[in-house]
């Protein structure tokens, strides 16, 4: 019980922080601010936090690891390598839409990481579109994907899918499933009929 | 003669302003340092430009009538909706490779322009999106399209291209026009067969 609650806390801060990090960006908040927002003393998240470094690297962490370990149950179904892609697209937007504040945050304030965590954030990212090049390079291979240049497809995805998180808002006339499907029409049967 | 020089001179300026920009950004570059990079006085760099901020918005300002110069110029032509929204993300992609420091400081610095400027930076790029965005409304009405959610189009079309800027060096495996062909692939056809 005990722990739970002590949990629930920690993740309440966390939470707190990814939406102040990404409304005044990290350097822009303070653990002051942190605070007054949670609701606690200073000297009590302190209880549950070591410092703001700590919390970019869970936050950072907790996202990189979201993306890797999907990437890894998509890659070991039987689907096709179209269906592998869109599914990866599906995440990218719905993680946007539903941990809209932490992606931002994995997204623009990794640099600040501290080392080694900056070096294991960085790794990770580039094993994960390291995975998902290889699916569109086996998905050419397999027929499925026209001849493009792996990098140039993977690139247009990755920045394609990124503009969702300038531009969504909850009440916009899309829902979020809607959204998925239009951006999958775009990328995978292109906007010409 | 002397003109033309006095002309050069400030374009000279120009070019070494965005790439400062670019480096260091708005805020990070002084006139000072612009003054080192093209070999001058800073009181004699005065006498072709009156300020940083003048410098920001011939940058932007000249930046933003391209493209809604070339936009005029493609909506007049009697190419398909397809050739035309082809011919603008080769405007894009070109304008990126071929003037990338002062692209990018239209994409980024902008927000810094003192007013009336940043009003009328933003009437521009909202024209601009309006104009493309019509393009694509008139393509669906002529069956050229798929009936895909016009914002969504224009705003993958638009983020897809934005990525050349932080990706592309010359000397990659790929030329500008190569590069196009395969965004141009993956934006218009997809990626799927």
């Amino acid at each position: 019980m005990l722990t739970t609650r002590k949990t629930n806390r920690r993740q309440l801060i966390l939470d707190e922080a990814a939406k102040l990090f990404k409304q005044k960006g990290f350097g822009g908040t303070s653990m002051r601010d942190l605070a007054r927002e949670v609701g606690m003393e200073a000297a009590s998240m302190y209880n549950h936090i070591k410092s703001k470094d700590e919390i970019l690297d869970l936050i950072c962490t907790r996202i990189a690891h979201t993306y890797i370990s999907q990437l890894a149950e998509i890659e070991q179904t039987d689907a096709s390598y179209a269906d592998k892609v869109k599914a990866l697209i599906r995440l990218h937007i719905r993680l946007m839409i539903e941990d809209g504040a932490a992606v931002s945050v994995a997204n623009h304030d990794w640099k600040y990481l501290p080392e080694p965590q900056l070096t294991e954030f960085k790794q990770a990212r580039k094993d994960y579109e390291k995975g998902f090049a290889q699916l569109i390079e086996k998905g050419i291979a397999a027929g499925e994907f026209q001849p493009v240049n792996v990098s140039v497809a993977l690139f247009t995805i990755l920045s394609a899918v990124r503009w969702v998180e300038l531009w969504y808002r909850p009440g916009r006339e899309l829902s979020a499933e809607e959204l998925e499907d239009h951006i999958i029409t775009m990328l995978l049967t292109g906007l010409a009929k």
